[in-house]
């Protein structure tokens, strides 16, 4: 089975990166918030947001761009402070508007709190209806608004007992960074589905998605925020709050195939390992007698290089990419459309001309861009070109962030591996096993969410609100 | 012995990338001359420009920076024509104005000629002076104005003849893309140092210095140019003149070390597999037992996967490059300038702690960036950082093109290799040998210019113009 | 009456102002375009373009904008030649699109010819729909692409026939000046409509809509272009070409009304003259018992100070204009927006408080800023506000280019003075007659359109085509 | 006797305009602060920057450029707050550093205070100096972070005695605004050399330069802070202090000859009545034979007015100004230089062929100018031209503010009368008298500032300090 579940590109989007900064004295709190930002723009490339603390007074700036877009000298000499949090995001066409970016800035009752969030609730619809009823506005359309709200409805003595009072609420995926007048909070859901990340930097810490944006900042990795964990910074150091009943920890398994960088280490695994162990168990399940093994760059290369290594079959650079191609960039008109693909990614003949290629690469979603690629092989001379995703066929929606349509849209739910190699053009096609992917993270089945996989979710899908949320007013 | 002969930076400097077409009612001539300079853009980042013929006007626009800043959608629509030429241009920061951008268009008595130029005349400086008593006046500081003055004041009846006769004059290396009224020249020194390669697109041609280019546009490949052959296009077509008497050819090795893209073929030898080759013949001259080969990125990777298959030892990725880092991007001040290294590549821990490690990279010039990561290797937790370098020590000045100072400043010219060694940081250091590089390109000593390692230079390189150039007057 | 015949601002708008410089071997000939340009910038503030010939090939440039925002050096730099034609465009919001700026740069079977047109064409869509029928395709909205149409088509021997015949069918407004591959061109309509000067400058010859264009960049005025008249300048110099048979002329009043600058001299008659005569003659005809005379600046000034001369109540300046407010300016929000008037238009209070004001305007067409002024006047003490208008009630849509709506709109055809002047909030109101608006440009009832206040139009302003447009063919 | 006594320009120089407002739950004070700066843009057009102060956090921006230039709505959303005071700046070409744009803001031991200042201190340098002898640091090199520093040291137990201290040491003009936590507080000099007026808006207050910026945001005029006065606004309203022992007031006149905007009102003058008097006891001064008044724009109308309202002689525009002509406008070059003054100020010759004209210009500086616009007028035909300066002869340095250079470099210092008018070309030349400048502003002698034009300066203008300003410590 394959399916195209994709209809705007042909790679799953993640909705964000997220990155917190706690040190007093500071002299550049805004820049280190930048540079951690860059290091996670991977994540997320639509929109990009800091919200910075001096003093007690915070002020916010957000727009549409690319972090280097929407930040210059100017504007991040008007975000001094000490404390800090950012935000990179990408959204669904749809939604994208300015006033949907990060971090997300309210005022309440016992002052302003500024939020960033990754990740996706299950419930925000009915709630915010609730809430709504109860007579609150909403300025956004997104989730983050509604656990905004959760926070500042809460009539609990405190900031903690609040969040833990709307993560009693609230169901889905959520990794958040939290800014109130003189703390940086770090929250992860019970699930555990969104990443955080812990480490010190100077005097002050470091909340981010990725170990890739502490190296970057020059912190040291400390630990995983814990499925479920609410991490308290302030003057008094740092202080951790188990939200309680534990949930079984969901990792997101498309954090390891696709959307983390192979820098980044989360939850003890190595990106970069379980994406080359993950290239060695598909050349196992998908073996294929060849001469050369490429990748689709740059996230399929680990797999690649793993799946070389357990094969035997030499790896080599078989599409380079050009990386010169700016934003500014002029787009083919239709006369020179055709030239796109070349303009991208040109086949590196030597390697590929009168040879049997193994093509290996993350994930294929829709196949549009995998149907090019093996054209331009074969134009180049590839006596064979087999396909190998290092992942399983995606045939479920996700709702825990991963943009997909719901399971009607999927066209691929039913196709048949046979229908999906013909449309892309290969002379064979391989996906990883599920037990594989499973492997490839050295789980046994515990641990992971590969809903999108298997359709089995780690918790209930429904809009419902299993609690009265307002029962304590 | 080792050297630092570069003070501006790690790497050694090419001069340019130019490219040529000539299509007679091409509506997109402008944009395929742009994305074909684009896919040369490796070639020179510094300035961009673009010489377009229509109905026999010339017309050309050129400026700092990199090409898909330089041109935007309104310049190019004031670039339409049926011949261009376009060039993309290294330089020293000395002659770093505007003013040098090429192509230059110059005017004398018979019309008008463009020209844009990749090498570097030995004797420019006395053609120059000589040019100079007899009247010209120069705007530039480049070479190619001595060209274009030289080619202006032959008396010959025809351009091919005044290229001939220049050819005649001139000493160093040249490949030329040269627009007159009516046609599209191209014109390789007798050495073919510089390269330069003849495709064809649509009813038309195109000149170009790599294959890439021709690729990138959809051109098909028809063959190099070669060593001190003239290719005049115009509504007749295609001819070929052979200056004589010929030379031994004498191609730049560095175009095989590391300027041109792994992706283009240069007389009749893949990039890629020359580097790939080198890395190979590395591991035979200078093995080391080691658990993993890592390249530096992106120049270093095919010789570090020779390195690997040749050693048995497993390839991995070591070091990841933030691909966000535009040229907006706000450079570290001296609080976090530490994070720089950072910043730009950082460490895959997983393929380096406790490993010992082989770090491949395709020249080692200065040593002050290969410094800085082999500390962050270690830092990620290296047990052994071995450095290898797939060409030789760089030991002599280059006179063509390749900006190195003169030899009184090559400081490495007496280092001894246990000096580099040490201020490298690295376990062990080793470089290829000048017999390895040749192999490496398939030569048993001809047909290579290697001066760079042995000191051995194709031609007289002193300033010496070797004949009376205005005896015909 | 009074009417509100326009919806989208207070003032009637131009179409445009052209320019056209013939000068072989001048090295600026693109700055004088561009300095001609800026000093017409009074007349069409959407749009501007120029066009260039250089050797015979012609390049066109032109985008949404000030002049000052369309051109930089970088543009101007591909525009250099040896004739141009230049464009500043007023157009209606319905039409403001980057592809309806002009120059037009039209393709035909006997070249290339780039037409810039000031007026509006009364029979346009009717000749629109023939041309359509007999299978010319448009890529525009505006007449002048049928012009340039019928121009095209017609199977003349020359490019003056061809106009000739044109002028033939087509019935309205039309100053243009026309660039081939060896001329430049000025025609005016037979009437006369819009105006268009000559000029003289260096060697060569310079056609504009008004003399101040002729002043800024150093040329002597030659004389007017007469209605009917076809202006043909190339090598051999300049020769005249009368289109027959003559029309009355019938120049446009509101040219010396509103259109002009104070500074142009048109068809013999000084506009600032005019201006100060008809605000003589308003304080005969519209006397008032008052102590000091103010005018709107700036349009309103001449007329003020004529007023003042006539009535010996002094002129004094009664509002100061922001001269810093650009167009980057931030537009005031719905909290700041009653500062709005204040920031552009304060008044001088020393001038005003417990004083009689005549306030006087060229024109008050709408109203709404006539009524803000007097709020603001007499919320700085003004005793009294009498408003004078310098022209008459405008009862009749314009046909020739400026943007009325149709005659149903005028909300005005039906209103009495009474309701003008209560909606104002003036003490009284007074208009230029019918009679006095001619006496100030010193006619007798000849020479000029005045149809927005008659309703007698000069020609036929039906949509039909009197002739057989096709007949010859 | 006249003098050349500017280099770099025709006019003299002012050094600022200021603005502070204090309003308490504002919504858009940013906003306001911006507009109230473009009301005040005509004092200095080199840098602007706005501070404000959000729940006692001051943030500042400031940049080079006009107002609206270095004012995005982006910049803007960040500079929230309660409390704001904004600054535009003009200074000599030496001091052009973004270092030095206004407001400073400075920390010192009870917090921070940002302050913006218009004036001249005499004896910065000596005070400099003495604070740098005591450790102090500076960061500009205005003499506004004398005050700053001096307010600093000053261990005095409040704010309003740190500035009374202040004010006992520095001599020279001086109206400032300066921001604490709370406060907003505003200064003018003991001789009240620089204007500073108060008004209301909303429920807050305002301080500005002049009148025409409360005007401009709706603000109404409460009076003028009185010479050596100093204002406090916080949560408890408004409270006045007056330094002691009083001076004698004199204000500059030049703000009523040319710097302030026409319709401010100054000390109870109205600017526009003060120059429409000056021009009348001109035509009384220096009478002549003419047909036409005309004055040079902007600066030099309300006096002409009142030259012909005294004299009789029509008042008429003779030269029109382009306001096209924007910062991005193409500078004439060599060719084309000749035509910058037409561009710019073009004669209207239907008022001055065969004419005798008084050109009215409200002071004759340098005359380079006024020797361009003669020469354009006699070629615009006038028969003659009688130039008459509104103010007396510049002949001695101001040290209060105003760009001059020392006496030495004043070249008319020693120029006759007669020499300067031939220099200009002008057919006869003629001056305010020093008694008429005083009586233009209804002086008999006393309360002003003329030392400009006699040499006495309201106070000792040497470097001295006249006490131990640390006698405290």
């Amino acid at each position: 089975m394959y399916n195209d579940i994709l209809v705007k590109g042909d790679k799953l989007k993640e909705e964000c990166g997220i990155i917190g900064i706690y040190d007093k004295g500071s002299m550049e709190i805004e820049n280190l918030t930048y540079y951690g930002l860059i290091a996670l723009q991977h994540r997320g490339q639509e929109s990009a947001g800091i919200a910075v603390n001096r003093d007690g007074v915070i002020t916010c700036y957000k727009d549409m761009g690319l972090v280097s877009e929407v930040f210059d000298d100017k504007i991040l000499s008007l975000l001094k402070g000490d404390i800090s949090i950012g935000h990179a995001r990408y959204s669904t066409i749809e939604n994208s508007f300015a006033h949907n970016a990060q971090p997300l800035l309210v005022k309440y009752r016992k002052g302003s709190i500024a939020l960033a969030h990754n990740g996706n609730l299950v419930n925000a619809g009915a709630l915010r209806e609730k809430l709504e009823d109860r007579g609150m506005i909403f300025t956004t359309t997104i989730d983050s608004e509604v656990i905004a709200g959760l926070i500042a409805r809460s009539c609990s003595n405190s900031i903690e007992e609040a969040i833990l009072d709307t993560m009693d609420i609230i169901r889905g995926s959520y990794s958040l960074v939290i800014m109130t007048g003189d703390k940086l909070i770090g929250v992860r859901d019970k699930h555990g589905l969104r990443p955080l990340v812990m480490g010190r930097a100077g005097n002050g810490y470091v909340l981010a998605s990725e170990t890739c944006a502490l190296d970057t900042i020059g912190a040291s990795f400390i630990r995983d925020v814990r499925p479920g964990e609410i991490i308290i910074i302030d003057k008094n150091g740092m202080k951790s709050i188990q939200c309680k009943p534990a949930e079984k920890p969901a990792c997101c398994i498309f954090e390891y195939i696709y959307f983390a960088r192979p820098d980044s280490v989360m939850d003890g695994i190595s990106i970069y390992q379980a994406r080359e162990k993950a290239g060695r168990i598909l050349a196992e399940e998908q073996p294929v007698d060849a001469d050369v093994v490429i990748s689709v760059p740059d996230s399929g290369t680990p797999a690649a290089i793993g799946y070389s290594l357990q094969s035997g079959i030499p790896y080599a650079i078989g599409l380079i990419k050009n990386r010169y191609i700016g934003r500014t960039f002029i787009q083919p008109s239709h006369v020179t459309r055709e030239i796109g693909v070349a303009l991208k990614l040109n086949p590196l003949k030597a390697n590929i001309e009168g040879k049997r290629v193994v093509m290996v690469d993350d994930s294929i979603v829709r196949g549009t861009t995998s149907s090019k690629i093996v054209q331009a092989l074969k134009a180049a001379g590839a006596k064979e070109v087999h396909v190998r995703g290092s992942s399983p066929v995606i045939a479920h929606s996700c709702h825990f962030g991963i943009e997909t349509s719901n399971r009607d849209e999927l066209v691929g739910a039913s196709s048949i591996l046979e229908e999906i190699r013909e449309k892309i053009g290969a002379d064979s096609l391989g996906y990883l096993s599920h037990d594989g992917i499973l492997r490839s993270v050295g789980s046994t089945g515990e641990g992971f969410c590969t809903a999108c996989f298997s359709g089995k979710y780690p918790m209930d899908i429904s809009e419902n609100c299993s609690k009265d949320i307002f029962g304590k007013e």
